[in-house]
């Protein structure tokens, strides 16, 4: 925050703090309310998500905070009493709440977050909450998205990020750097990024580099003397296969010579998979098989696929506008709402004419099935104290209650979803970005293979139990009556 | 930023700081260099962009520095020597830089920001000021074409962005607050911008205020007994025509008869141009034609667009998501370029198969023709020492210069760019938000109108001068045969 005296709490949208007094004049502050997080989409108009961006909301609910520069700014507005902005003196998040572990792998219509205290306080962090996480979520699913395509080859293939000209301010870039390593990427080149995060930071040089010398041989030879052990060398900048290359095998064996190895070329224009190829072979057969090719250039994981589908030899993708911004078709931005459910005990949801954008009312909780290889089989949502769903018991689909399904034998069921805050303090430590990667790469791995096809994928179950199918029917009905519709 | 003891100098990609360590090493560092930022299509398949981000990019120019967190930093990688980390502390941002006024309206293929000084100070910047300026410009590119649709209607109509929790990041949403206002946008829901940036602050109340009491007429009552004349009231909850309109009207007819005036109502679901006629229709035959008409629900220029040509009458348009991340075909991010384009007096660039994504060399000028009824008719790029062009001169496409024309009579020429940064200092104050939306609003108003075409726009012609022309393909012919192509 760069206005001196203020904390994180005025980032929010005007209407959470015109409802909050609304609240607190009404009596209703203090009710006891829930609100779930949730997405209707999995982005990329594919079938997971990897849930991003818990880590960063929990910081931002420990330090939520009213500074005087804020009360001050509200007062300016005329729209709020004294007895309210006092109030707000000293106020501190004491809600709970519960969600999936970052890194996990997610899905539409399920409870990702869950918020449930005083309902002036649930409604404040509505609008960060949704920032955080909508955005590190599109990020970390890209990468996941990314990577899986570049280990689709016979070669196998990393991902870094190169985002950061491309991002969506500073803060876009530094929160996508984070992002995108939970997902999968091994590095990236956002210095900032790195130091914040400590993430391995990664690079080659530029066009302006080789432009800077009287030629491309003593551009790449001086960048080799000063990083012997740490070049990259950039081949494009007037031809690949007739001057960067034949040049790059100069100064490989120049390395080679002084008792170096040359790390790796980059290639970041044209026919990515035909010149990979022919580098790769070049590279080869003079004697240099660990110099790995680092590939540029508006990747995406469809360009990652046809480039290995083409025959490309490409180690390392350097991803940059579609990783930084969650680009592409679906992307964009995470859809996801956040939705009062309950208040004071009774359930709570908005009506309206499309069934897959009602909200499902209620506290509750998310079974996860493994069948017997430890594979994903099915997400059940439940009242927050119904048991496991048990074999034979009926499911419903939370968009169409007309597709039911029965629960097969043989799955195990747990509940994925921890409390990471009681009221208003975190229950665990931080976790790591290597531990958030760790989690996203064995839970994309027990993913059901469709699940994870780019386009057209399998959609993964998550269904509602009979019993809250039962509950939001009911609550449907008594609204309808209620409001004469 | 948040490392204690760090500046904004590791917002970076890591290569442009093992180049800057081998331009000093290489003694190159304090060559005189010049870099051209520019961006090769318009954003959204459109045919102009509204430039911003100006302002925060000289901030960062300004403040530019290593601390001494970053200097231990970058010491860990094991890549930097004693003598260049020293050189870092105490380097300060020495160059000069020219560019377009924030607000301008500008064109593909054109230099819209010019950095000229010591290489290696010039090299250090492109992360960070391709981050900001393709991002801020990208949006308020997309507020201009929104606002362009809102009042395309017989009824007028304005925007307001409302996309703080699709926002890529806190920084994005805040980012994109201000971008939005300079590309048209009337006021923001984001608490936190409207407080740093002196926006108006906007907005109504949420779905989960009517739920929070036991029906929607009291939620209504209690919320316009608070705010008795700021109450936009949201009519969806339960069903827009049925309960919200006649809700609407109760409490509009209660405020009345206290005094007030009921200032708005918001639909956020369903048909938009029907629900608003019908509202529309409602509220003037109970004589209320003052109450505004706000709708939102994933709003783009082409929704809006869509929404006046099926009669409907809304008065605001809130655009969340799009008008926060930009999207949309042709959209979520600016693919602006920051190229190296003159060293120690030479004309330096980078070849390529593809005429268009060849930079143009040398340092330059722009100059941009008005005809006789003020309105803009070409911009023509020069050398830096060209005058203005003459009638009958002979221009080029710089994407095709097969593509000329001669220039014709009667245009007045001036030359847009200022130099906003001389020595590492700046040359003028900053430039309130209200000033930059005005120059905006002018400078859309000068194009030709079928410039601001939402689909298959006018091109608006940037050439070159033939003697630009000249020198390009001269280098061209020149880098060809230095390099046996």
């Amino acid at each position: 925050m760069t206005r001196p005296g203020s904390g994180p709490a005025l980032f929010t949208d005007l209407y959470q703090l015109t409802m909050m007094q609304g609240y607190f004049v009404s009596g209703l502050h203090t009710q006891d309310a829930t609100f779930d997080l949730s997405f209707r989409r999995a982005p990329y108009r594919g079938g997971y998500a990897v849930w991003a961006g818990l880590e960063p909301a929990l910081e931002y609910l420990s330090g939520l905070r009213f500074g005087e520069a804020d009360l001050a700014y509200l007062d300016s507005l005329g729209l709020f009493r004294p007895d309210f902005l006092a109030a707000l003196r000293g106020w501190r998040f004491t809600a709970c709440v519960t969600a999936f572990p970052e890194g996990s792998v997610v899905f539409p219509h399920e409870p990702l977050l869950t918020v449930r205290g005083p309902l002036w306080e649930a409604q404040l962090v509505e609008t960060a909450l949704l920032n955080v996480l909508n955005f590190q979520t599109l990020i970390a699913t890209k990468a996941a998205r990314c990577l899986s395509a570049a280990q689709a080859g016979a070669h196998g293939g990393e991902i870094v990020e190169f985002g950061a000209r491309r991002a969506q301010g500073p803060d876009g870039a530094l929160g996508a750097a984070r992002a995108a390593v939970i997902g999968g990427a091994t590095g990236t080149s956002n210095v900032e990024a790195a130091a914040r995060y400590g993430l391995r930071v990664t690079g080659t040089h530029a066009h302006a580099w080789v432009e800077s010398f009287p030629d491309e041989l003593s551009a790449f030879r001086a960048y080799a003397a000063l990083y012997p052990d740490a070049t990259t060398l950039l081949l494009d900048t007037f031809d690949t296969l007739r001057s960067g290359l034949p040049n790059a095998l100069t100064v490989a064996r120049e390395l080679r010579a002084a008792g170096h190895e040359l790390r790796g070329v980059r290639l970041d224009s044209g026919d990515l998979a035909y010149l990979s190829a022919q580098v790769r072979s070049a590279l080869d057969g003079a004697g240099f098989p660990d110099v790995r090719i680092v590939a540029s250039n508006d990747l995406s994981e469809f360009v990652i696929q046809s480039v290995i589908q083409g025959g490309g030899r490409v180690d390392v993708y350097g991803i940059g506008t579609q990783l930084a911004t969650g680009g592409g078709d679906g992307g964009g931005a995470l859809g996801g709402v956040y939705k009062l459910v309950a208040l004071g005990g009774q359930d709570r949801m908005k009506l309206t004419g499309d069934l897959a954008k009602t909200s499902v009312p209620g506290t509750k909780r998310v079974w996860r099935a493994r069948d017997g290889a430890g594979r994903y089989a099915l997400d059940v949502v439940t009242g927050q104290d119904e048991a496991a769903p048990q074999p034979g018991g009926r499911v419903s689909d939370p968009a169409n209650p007309l597709r039911s399904r029965r629960i097969p034998d043989g799955l195990g069921w747990a509940d994925p979803r921890v409390t990471v805050m009681d009221a208003g303090q975190r229950t665990r430590p931080a976790e790591s970005l290597p531990e958030l990667q760790a989690r996203a790469h064995a839970e994309l791995a027990a993913l059901p293979d469709g699940t994870r096809r780019l386009l057209n994928p399998h959609a993964y179950h998550v269904s509602l139990s009979a019993a809250l199918q039962g509950r939001r029917d009911a609550l449907i009905g008594a609204l309808r009556d209620r409001h004469g519709l």
